[in-house]
């Protein structure tokens, strides 16, 4: 048996546990996983040189699967390198395996390369920490690796899914004589049953009871992947029971009528009065986080007497609104499903009582009417004669083409909120992504790259010149996917500061907030063998785009150059047209 | 007084403890710090976007002035972007002051954006890590900011230097209003009085005797920041008693015949009786990081009777040769001035000891004479006829065409190694840096910026194509420094692994390690607005090099285009040739 036996035995426990994606960032000590994952018949293995990038696709990947994937680095800064994905992964709850060769322990501080303090380097930003072993000779070690990787891929995955740390000291020779080969297996793997979290009927009973009692109820959905399911039940509960259902851009609700998608606009600097018409009894709350300050300050400053928070782990009190009293450990659709069904057989034996079901629909109804408004709003600041091509314009026409079946990754800063205020097309069927665990720039392109690794459909990133440039290397180290659209909103610098109000009055606006660069995409684009446009006005852009979504040879970027002071003018105006009603 | 009046007094402590460079990444959570900075009238402040690459930046200027350098960032995943450099800074000793602006810590999993774990998140990595209030209302927590920043300013330099981190929670308002004027001062100042670890007298001569009795003795240098003082000193130890001092390119020792600096060449799978005869007794270490393998393992296969490792603090055992006896907690300069001086008077009183100088005399002879061979050989192989452009030879073509009264930024993998091998000329006046701390590729474009912000000189680095892509952020923010020179060394992918045995080996070799990607760095130049030049033949290199050493009013890049088989072919040719010595 080879001395690395058990590194090599890690590939097959990955594939026999499901995991098929492999990302390796080259380097030599962490060469043994490198080889034993790259030889492996059955796991598909990307290679990506900046570890930063890296993190990132496997991140995409892992986003589109909800299997974990593994990243693969070699010792040294490249851990550090990888550490953005890994806390964006555990706030966005995505699963990865991150495993990091090391030197065998006792090399630290010996001034020794490419040698820092490991273990545990995460510390609470991975769900777990394994420190494997350097030496394999006693048969408890081998024991301990075979136990440790079934368990880390299973607990991976346990709700709250999220990334798990997997340390790999590793002694020399790295690489097998020419006369060695690979023996995948026989390995022992260990399954983890799922469970459902159940609430005892007691619980149960006491919730409806709660429910039954109050008069005004509204459901605000967070982040959520696309699920169908969701939309289904969440839309006959608003149906049914006169429930107003909110959402954002990130909780994958569709554009129809029936549910609220434009509280960032009506919202904002509400009149107290009309607020408190708006004010639930009860507020349920399910899904990762919310997108806007405006709709998280309104349930703040106008609290439900209740405020039940849905969420499938007990572990942690997530109280956004300040304001929770009851944390439902359940998965939502299940938990909404058999709610939907109780109260309609209570319905059904008690006949309708109308007096509620009215004052119910009142309450839907000003929802409605305040979304409705906010829409037209929003549709005429965007349909202005001699219109500008800004940002938010470019956005709008951007989404109104999306093609059907697509997956839409938004970045951060403001492409996420441009979108969130147009929204998508009722009869859109698309899903919608966007790293909003930590909401960080840096990692916004090599998270939609992997996306387009992972899937066949078209998948358009709308992104922004700074998180653009700060990612470029996501298209660095290989043929970008064919499938991958890049939507770059250059406005040459950090427009997001220009557009809250405290930096926008500084002298310091320019030099210290927004940060000029004078870059446009095109030799990035070069480059990277990637098709490339670029547009300057909005009558250009529309016809533009039904080309730039064909499926064609090679990823495409269009860049959309936009002034600064015309995205500031036209959003000003949407902001005091909006105070106004 | 403002509310944020305790952050505005730590941008006039920064002033009065002597700190002037500060390097800012934009972000909203950091305003309140950023604007502190950017408004003091004597801190010289530079914006970059990248937070990786801030940090190196930052490292970069502490280098030159062996004074801290402070780094803002915001909150979230930024912090982590800044990791790298500070793993980097921690390992090499440079001191650095990292501020991370952090929402106030009630916020934690609140599902509130850019919210991490941030306080102590570098853990082993900093000295020290702060961890500021949120609430400036009691007295005490003033005192604790202001007595915190003084301390980490002084601590960040206390040997051994390093980086300091220092969290900052922040609530809103981040802006001052328009009327707010900043007044900077009166702040109290805490001096740290400076020591030096003094050896009392019965260890001095317990040292003393231990060196009497050692017939053969020898002093090896790791990393050192270029010192005049120390190659000195060494000198005259070397000349006055018969001592080979080692050094690499890293250990900033001049290459004249005095210094033996081709261990990597003759070292290599020496021949047992050969190194039995370049064994020392008493062996002396000083300095950081080793570069080459060749050299440890030398001494730890014929480890001297004694090793003594001199080195400014106690704290932590470096036995980096696995034969470590002795401890010295002394500045080296000064431990090895008052070592010559004790010696020296000695032997003025006793005469002249023949027998033992004619031995020291024959054991630096075959040091040195090993070393002129290896020297000789390694520019044998450099001019052959008919040579190609090679890596290596494109790093003796450059080296020796240095400006004098420069600084030399030599960037991991291949490059540092060429350079090693190639060595300076024994009149050059130049200063070398290199990232040894972590040997990471990550930062070394952006450290040699760093480098060219905080002098005059001119910086030439020289770097392979995978750290220049990896790390061009470094280009992006800010003008390039017009007294920065790039020597791009492009073979297209991770040269490295094809030179090292194990990799070349390997049927991955291509795929999984070295990476070809295709690019090079004329679009990255043009946008980066520097001078460009490409380069395949040595016939053109040589002629262009003096025009690109010129000043000029930008940055200059040139591309040096190798082939990877040639590099390889050259340098096994060149490791065969010293294996038949």
């Amino acid at each position: 048996m080879p001395v690395l036996q058990p590194i090599i035995d890690i590939a097959e426990l990955l594939h026999q546990k499901g995991v098929s994606e492999v990302i390796v960032s080259p380097g030599s000590r962490s060469a043994p996983l490198t080889l034993a994952v790259a030889r492996h018949p059955h796991l598909r293995v990307h290679v990506v040189a900046d570890e930063r990038s890296a993190g990132f696709i496997g991140l995409g990947i892992a986003q589109q699967s909800q299997t974990p994937v593994a990243l693969i680095c070699t010792s040294g800064s490249a851990v550090y390198n990888l550490a953005p994905a890994v806390a964006e992964a555990f706030f966005q709850q995505v699963p990865l395996l991150v495993f990091t060769a090391d030197r065998p322990h006792e090399w630290l501080h010996q001034q020794d390369g490419q040698t820092i303090d490991q273990p545990y380097i995460y510390r609470t930003h991975v769900k777990r920490s394994y420190d494997l072993p350097a030496d394999y000779s006693h048969a408890d070690t081998r024991w301990f690796i075979e136990r440790s990787i079934n368990e880390a891929v299973s607990f991976s995955q346990l709700s709250p899914a999220g990334p798990v740390h997997i340390n790999v000291p590793l002694r020399e020779p790295f690489y097998p004589a020419d006369t060695d080969t690979f023996q995948y297996g026989p390995v022992r793997t260990i399954d983890v049953c799922p469970t459902q979290p159940t609430l005892p009927n007691d619980v149960w009973h006491k919730l409806l009871t709660e429910w039954e009692r109050s008069e005004r109820i509204l459901i605000a959905v967070g982040q959520v992947p696309y699920t169908p399911a969701l939309r289904t039940i969440l839309g006959k509960l608003s149906e049914e029971f006169g429930i107003p259902v909110l959402g954002e851009i990130t909780s994958n609700l569709p554009g129809t009528n029936q549910f609220i998608t434009h509280t960032d606009t009506f919202l904002a600097g509400i009149d107290p009065d009309v607020a408190n018409t708006l004010r639930p009894e009860l507020v349920i709350t399910l899904g990762n986080s919310f997108l806007t300050r405006n709709l998280k300050t309104f349930f703040r400053q106008y609290p439900a007497h209740r405020h039940w928070h849905i969420q499938p782990s007990a572990e942690r009190i997530v109280d956004s609104f300040q304001s929770l009293t009851t944390l439902i450990p359940a998965q939502p659709v299940a938990f909404l499903e058999k709610l939907f069904a109780d109260l309609d057989y209570q319905r059904f034996l008690q006949g309708d009582d109308e007096d509620n079901e009215s004052e119910a629909g009142e309450f839907l109804n000003r929802w409605q009417t305040a979304d409705h408004q906010a829409a037209r709003h929003v549709a005429q600041t965007l349909t202005e004669p001699d219109q500008p091509l800004t940002d938010f314009s470019a956005t709008q026409c951007v989404l109104d083409q999306l093609p059907q079946r697509s997956i839409l990754h938004l970045a951060n800063s403001m492409p996420v909120r441009y979108a969130n205020l147009v929204g998508l097309r009722g009869d859109l069927d698309v899903a919608v992504f966007a790293n909003r665990g930590v909401s960080g720039i840096d990692g916004c392109l090599s998270t939609a790259v992997g996306a387009a690794l992972a899937t066949d459909q078209p998948v358009t990133l709308l992104i922004g010149d700074v998180a653009f440039f700060y990612d470029r290397n996501a298209l660095w180290s290989n043929p970008v996917p064919a499938n991958l659209r890049i939507v770059l909103l250059n406005n040459d610098g950090g427009h997001i500061f220009r557009m809250i109000d405290g930096p926008s009055r500084q002298p310091e606006l320019e030099t210290y907030f927004e940060t000029p660069h004078g870059y446009t995409a095109q030799r990035t684009a070069q480059d990277a063998q990637i098709a490339y446009a670029v547009c300057a006005t909005l009558e250009q852009l529309a016809p533009l785009l039904p080309d730039f979504f064909q499926p064609g040879p090679s990823a495409k970027l269009i860049e959309i150059t936009t002034d600064k002071h015309a995205n500031q003018k036209q959003f000003q105006k949407y902001k005091s047209k909006m105070a106004g009603n």
